[in-house]
């Protein structure tokens, strides 16, 4: 097992955010696995979605049962082979795993930022990453890749900064949000900005923490990135306990909601509401065709790498129509595009398992990128 | 326009219910619309969805924006036509427009029940409803219909009293729920529960009212409610206030968050708490198939009256597949089935809605109905 150490960059110049804003004095975690080669051309960036980090893959020396999120997909001789790439995973800004965020002191004013953590979008994010890998010494990376909103940075970055990217793989994406997802998003929002442990967000400094809120907000994401198929399948409508209905409205009496309070108490625990809703915002903000009057064709005109995008069947939260519409918009731009869409049962979720088909398309890709000349 | 006049009938006797638990000294509220014949054949009952009532079709004398919620499909000339048919409107037990629920006082402690009301179910509205019948002289039904969880109780009313039920018509409406639907009725239930003013349920002695917890449930059935496309249609990425961002996580920037929040500021105004977790059980615990493990057409051989079955192609919350295994179910039983799957683009919505094949479809069954022998 592939044994990871989490590292750390320090930023002293400021970083300009979309808003207007910027952060200053900030910190980014990180991992690398594998070795950057002598041309330095082999490096992979992994951006993260939601609630996951900058341990992508292997485990900790002192922590054996804490495996990377991604740990099916890199790793020595896996799809992405960290025994030909160097590959790395960084914690965003605003998040809650070791990168600067609302947990932190604004250097400004030596207070916790809480709810004054500045607004981060895509944009902003790849703007951070691209600054670790001038850090790193990396100039132009083989490949950046990502699921659901770390499809949406590796999109961006080829719109950001497309002399450095070889090739983007995003998987289980979207171009924008529909307001579906962004109306998902103001619930679980909602639910924690009205939580009275939230305290305006500066629940830090009344050693409170607005689990309640975090716990529906992570209800409500389980059921959408699990498809009904699957949720059919693995509780469908049976009992906690025996056969015989309790009559009870407060009490457990389904599987099903069994699942979802363990998973929202679990959640509840680690995860930062502030975080959680920089996060969020960060999802409903992308939207790449904005500036073209919503012309994704337009829009991905400045993208110059190759492609590999992949949706799953099942998936009703970015569903294969809107990788579709990538793939159309890079098409009417006679870019290189490699499309699968997985037949999966698991919904979005699909994006994180393991799924046969879905890693031997990956595998293919990278034994591609791997005998291409840099 | 009709004129509503809103009525109700007391009961002294104990109602039993499928927990165990009885009621005793409980009011039905109710309405009716036209005219009892001479040979009582042609009564109309309307069964309730979440969070209607009695109130069905008209307007009262005194409010005349007090519009009954099928007012579309129920009045002098329209489908279900009161010129013909005598309609009857019933408020459930444990609901909070009129009839007995948790904000009345419990006749046997004099205190306000709160969560102390006991579970009902779908069976148990079925039961009360028919005594409502039996005080208006009504021995069996021209039809009995309802839309969602009112089709519920009109699929049920063919199992407990097949011989008092010509017609039955189900509308947007399934033989149980699945996991996903069980799942969003227990977020919205946790978001009440958890809510600091939900008081363990006797909020009421709190002059407390748990509305934080009552918006999200209310904002997470509305996104359920609707269909993707409607969703996309109406709101979209559209931004509330001109065409910039913010930047914000707190403040409104879609559309769908403005409207998303009015819907639940409106709900948590005059929707009882404790009314919300029971109607949700009730959802939850329909399952007819159950005492016959699982198999629904041995459930429904139990059932004689003829029916028409609706569901909506956009409808993801009681999708078409689940009307279409009541039809089967029928079928298998040979029982006399009309089936309309209407393409429209409302979701779970359009059955409220106006529609023009709906509502003709309808039309024309009741007009059938109209011309059979008693």
């Amino acid at each position: 097992m592939l044994i990871a150490e989490p590292k750390s960059m320090h930023f002293a110049e400021p970083l300009p955010l979309q808003s207007g804003a910027s952060v200053r004095d900030y910190t980014l975690a990180y991992e690398t696995y594998g070795r950057l080669n002598a041309d330095r051309s082999n490096a992979v960036l992994v951006c993260h979605a939601l609630n996951a980090s900058h341990h992508v893959a292997g485990i900790y020396a002192d922590k054996p049962d804490n495996v990377g999120w991604w740990d099916t997909m890199i790793g020595p001789g896996k799809p992405v082979d960290t025994d030909r790439f160097f590959v790395i995973g960084v914690n965003n800004l605003g998040s809650c795993f070791g990168s600067t965020g609302p947990m932190h002191a604004n250097p400004d004013t030596g207070r916790i930022y809480g709810s004054d953590f500045p607004v981060v979008t895509v944009e902003d994010w790849v703007d951070a990453q691209a600054r670790l890998l001038d850090g790193l010494g990396i100039e132009r990376l083989a490949a950046v890749m990502g699921g659901s909103l770390g499809g949406m940075q590796a999109l961006s970055w080829t719109l950001r900064y497309p002399q450095r990217v070889r090739h983007a793989i995003t998987v289980a994406t979207a171009p924008n949000l529909n307001a579906e997802n962004i109306a998902f998003n103001e619930v679980a929002r909602r639910a924690i900005t009205t939580d009275p442990d939230f305290h305006g967000g500066h629940f830090y400094e009344h050693n409170a923490v607005p689990k309640r809120g975090l716990r529906i907000a992570r209800m409500i994401g389980h059921i959408t990135y699990l498809s009904d198929d699957v949720m059919n399948e693995k509780f469908g409508r049976q009992l906690r306990e025996g056969l015989e209905l309790k009559y009870s409205t407060q009490d457990i009496e389904f599987q099903i909601e069994s699942y979802l309070r363990y998973q929202g108490d679990k959640f509840s625990e680690y995860f930062d509401a502030n975080t959680y809703l920089l996060i969020t915002r960060a999802l409903d903000y992308f939207d790449p065709a904005k500036p073209h009057e919503g012309n994704l064709t337009k829009a991905l005109a400045a993208a110059t790498a190759k492609f590999l995008v992949v949706s799953f069947t099942t998936d009703w939260r970015f569903s294969p129509a809107r990788s579709r519409e990538i793939v159309k918009a890079l098409l009417d731009n006679h870019r290189d595009v490699s499309y699968a869409e997985i037949a999966a049962p698991h919904g979005h979720d699909a994006f994180l398992l393991e799924d046969a088909r879905y890693l031997s398309v990956v595998r293919s890709y990278f034994e591609r990128i791997a005998k291409e000349p840099a």
